[in-house]
């Protein structure tokens, strides 16, 4: 038996490529636990990719190559530094696999495709897109001020962003269905594109050409900020978690 | 700001005393995913100090000073070799810190209080009681073989044994309702008696007079079976996982 099993029995690397990192939870943006309790300095240490988003939802954050973007208001991506905090956000270190080409193809079909050549529905993973993308909607919520509302009123404070032909990269994140709460269920993907004027929270977009990569996860670490106290003291038994993490994040399968 | 948040900011250490190791998820016994896909070596890499369950859930594990018991349907003790293999598991590096002494205890109050002690229902710790048991009430469930049934089925095939007056030692976990799914939420403890002539997972108790220890984790790693056939191809989707965990694992909070 020990040696039938032993193809499946996975020695954990924490500090591996099998590895994704997680600080805070999707759950505490729902009734506005918004304080910045990490920094990207810290969240570098865990990966050179990844996304997140600032204290009071400041901005959409992508990691790419080591280096962490912030598309605000504006709609432009800038560097951000290294004691910028934030309250949730995920790294992990690259290596992608490269998995194929696509061209003309929407987000939703684009996504599903992911999964079936992955069949891996119940796993975390990162999928990265890098192409000339012939549509792409993004968002990038306001940046709110303490006390600070719940996602589920933030979500109508965002400004909305579209382009026609843009190059640049498109990187998230899949989280299996059973830790809606803890993380997104489905994807959960930012923009960047390559001259850095234009990014954010996907919203839809269509591939015109471009390549995709992926990387699985065995692990996920989560790190919660224990030690703030809006995070100790909150009852998130009367936040509706699971719905309103659906409905205020924009889950990219919208079917 | 960044000056004020700093005292809030834990630099995680991913293999300290603040890391509690998960392989698996409660949600995989649900549909009745039973086989083993980590060892009991694997899981001691990451802590001496843990509880878990067999393939097929054969007995109720438990771990203390790096030694890792197992009581099946006998109620009896047995030490299990390195390679015996487990679905599901917790382990960490035991770093605990004395809270109090109690007397004439209920369970249910034990656990309320600890909670309150700690003012951390939203963070993953654990709790070890050290004394004499007036009365301790624990199940095992009895091994199934493959193909595996649910975890409600197997809610039925289980031997439940009573002892008086047993002094040992109780240890759980407590995981916030936010992780309900992919951990149980609120309490999971088993037990060993001293002379190991008794233990399982703990249904009910009442502490006659003993020493309570606990120790607070800011970071879950969670290793999935992503390798694993039956794990990667099953629908979770069509899975009650909350209720039925709730309703098989006998949540020890009862109200």
């Amino acid at each position: 038996m020990t040696q039938s099993l032993a193809k499946n029995i996975h020695p954990i690397t924490e500090h591996g490529a099998n590895v994704l990192y997680q600080h805070g939870t999707l759950a505490l943006l729902v009734p506005g636990l918004l304080e910045g309790t990490t920094t990207i300095g810290e969240l570098l240490k865990h990966g050179d990719t990844g996304i997140g988003t600032g204290e009071g939802l400041d901005g959409e954050l992508i990691i790419l190559n080591g280096v962490a973007y912030k598309v605000g208001q504006s709609g432009v991506a800038e560097q951000v530094p290294d004691d910028f905090t934030m309250p949730f956000a995920n790294s992990h270190r690259a290596a992608f696999q490269y998995q194929c080409e696509r061209n003309d193809i929407g987000l939703e079909e684009l996504n599903d495709r992911i999964v079936e050549a992955n069949g891996r529905a119940n796993t975390f993973f990162s999928v990265k897109v890098h192409g000339t993308f012939s549509f792409m909607k993004t968002r990038a919520v306001i940046k709110q001020q303490a006390p600070y509302p719940t996602l589920l009123e933030v979500a109508d404070r965002q400004a909305i962003f579209l382009r026609h032909d843009v190059t640049g990269t498109m990187l998230g994140y899949f989280s299996p269905v059973m830790f809606h709460g803890a993380a997104v269920a489905g994807f959960h993907e930012h923009f960047l594109s390559d001259d850095h004027t234009f990014g954010g929270h996907v919203l839809d977009a269509v591939l015109g050409h471009g390549e995709i990569y992926s990387q699985v996860f065995d692990t996920l670490v989560t790190h919660l900020p224990v030690d703030d106290p809006g995070y100790r003291n909150h009852d998130f038994s009367q936040d509706n978690i699971a719905e309103a993490i659906t409905s205020a994040e924009g889950d990219t399968r919208t079917d």
